[in-house]
């Protein structure tokens, strides 16, 4: 159904997925209102499930409490070119290449309540979520097919979700995606030239300095990162060196999902409802442990726009420093929004 | 007044510009309505013009068209880290590293009429404008301290602009955007192996080819990239190899701003009135005229919103090919909108 693209003058991967533009919009205002296909009730408005959680005791009464659904409007399907409206891009002597944009698409519903953040799960509702997409990594990277699984959420229109009821995405490809590789191998060359880690050591720097430290569970921590590119940018990292988020115990799984959870209740908080993007960072599905990557969640409050400037540059425009941030999140209580 | 940092987890550049914050702007919805410091009267509310243009014989009438301002609330300034309001950030073990953000950042006020788009100004107009960025880029390249400048237009809220007015932005930095690294890289690399420009070859390509090509007039061709990010994007490239905008000439620069107003013209009635970018990419400040890198033209529409993935990936999600968006633009008459 669609087409991975990349040419030699933008050095950029692209998915051309045609069927995206189909997809229901809650917030598109000369949309047609349209009933929410994630509530219960209107399980027949999407695929069906692939997994689905109960809370103890509950599962004999049927009530899913989290569904993880394939896409139906994927940017990257199993069979690939199969059903394509057209046949591959007309590729040009070289600087073209396009292939069929092969992969897995899934979404996670992250409550059978109508709500709209992380922040509005109850810790334990929270907690399944966190155990689906380390179940869903751990299923993907079975497939030899794929090289990578990117976890990812959209909350709010300028966070680019089309549906306002709290989800998240999986998306594996055959491929490792650009900025994971950009990341990996600057890794790989602080661990060349230094012999650590390079996440580990900062971490150890920032909970030490703590101008940008926000705050630490048993096995994580979190801090602004030194150059974050939204205001209230704020990373969660594995406390001890992990490449694989889909290792994480069940016990840590519910220790992040409430650690998570917290930190965006603390964002809210300090800038009231806002749209934001999290992301999960972990390892290719192709690589052995590594010692020099450390699995991470990115937190993207996004509540600046991106402009020419980043567009041209690549460079971006942060007004809020990041240790003012870290003030200010420091500053708010833990648990305050549970 | 601004600090320019990066760090090795995220191998990027930053500027943190905490005055950007205090920016007026039109498309907040809570915000204090204000008067346009671009509208004819209130040019107090900006700093004194580095440029100003007029239409021929009315000079003396001190009817400006088109007025170059120092941005009153820079991302990057002369004095770099005089009058911070703090000193530059604490920067831990050689992971991290910040210098003064020192440049320029100036504002190209496009007319006198408070319009919206490029589109909106007579050809003669942008004819203007388009000079502006050509003296700009001049003048600024004899600042050694220099090393590129960009010039970029934001257009409606979606696009990053606080401001409706029509307005360009020139941002000049002491060191060459990552962006631009990266495609003159991918262009010396291209060129090394095949022995020809890489932007010279896919132009004569799309021309052949014709499915993603849009429009040419005497010395510009413009045609949607194979790999375009956004819906509708397009560029227009000198159809004769150049590596440096600024460079032009003024019949040159008369005739790039007509078509370049009329390609906007097209995407509006295609798509009615939306918020779009454009970018032009030139050589580096301190390069000699390249061979292997062509300067271009780069026109963002926004109509759609980058989300997790995007961020996560640096792979973009485009539901509309490019060989569609160029088939309709081709479809709608040159000089329509005229």
């Amino acid at each position: 159904m669609s087409e991975l693209r990349r040419d030699t003058l933008s050095d950029r991967w692209v998915i051309v997925a045609e069927n995206r533009a189909d997809k229901p919009d809650d917030f598109e205002q000369s949309g047609i209102p349209h009933r929410c296909p994630f509530c219960p009730g209107n399980e027949v408005d999407t695929p069906d499930s692939v997994a689905t959680y109960f809370l103890p005791g509950e599962k004999p009464a049927g009530n899913w409490q989290v569904r993880v659904v394939p896409n139906k409007y994927p940017a990257v399907t199993p069979g690939g070119v199969n059903g394509n409206r057209r046949p591959l891009a007309n590729v040009l002597g070289g600087l073209h290449f396009a292939k069929e944009g092969a992969g897995i698409h899934e979404v996670v519903i992250e409550s059978p309540q109508h709500v709209l953040s992380l922040s509005d799960l109850s810790p334990e509702q929270a907690s399944l979520v966190f155990l689906s997409y380390r179940d869903r990594l751990a299923a993907l990277r079975q497939d030899r097919a794929l090289a990578y699984g990117m976890v990812f959420k959209n909350v709010g229109a300028a966070g680019g979700a089309s549906l306002e009821h709290a989800h998240s995405q999986i998306i594996a490809t055959t491929f490792v995606p650009t900025e994971v590789r950009r990341e990996i191998a600057a890794a790989q060359q602080y661990y060349k030239t230094e012999g650590k880690c390079c996440y580990c050591t900062t971490l150890d720097q920032e909970l030490a300095a703590g101008v940008r430290f926000v705050g630490q569970s048993q096995s994580f921590a979190a801090f602004c990162p030194f150059a974050g590119r939204f205001p209230y940018e704020t990373w969660v990292l594995p406390r001890r060196h992990a490449s694989r988020f889909e290792e994480s115990s069940p016990d840590q799984l519910a220790e992040l999902a409430a650690f998570v959870r917290d930190l965006i209740g603390r964002i809210e908080s300090a800038l009231g409802p806002l749209a934001y993007n999290y992301i999960i960072h972990t390892e290719p599905f192709d690589t052995p442990r590594l010692d020099h990557y450390h699995w991470h969640i990115e937190i993207l409050p996004r509540i600046t726009r991106t402009a020419g400037f980043e567009w041209g540059a690549g460079c971006y425009i942060n007004p809020v420093p990041p240790e003012e941030a870290a003030a200010v999140l420091r500053s708010i209580p833990v648990g305050k929004t549970s």
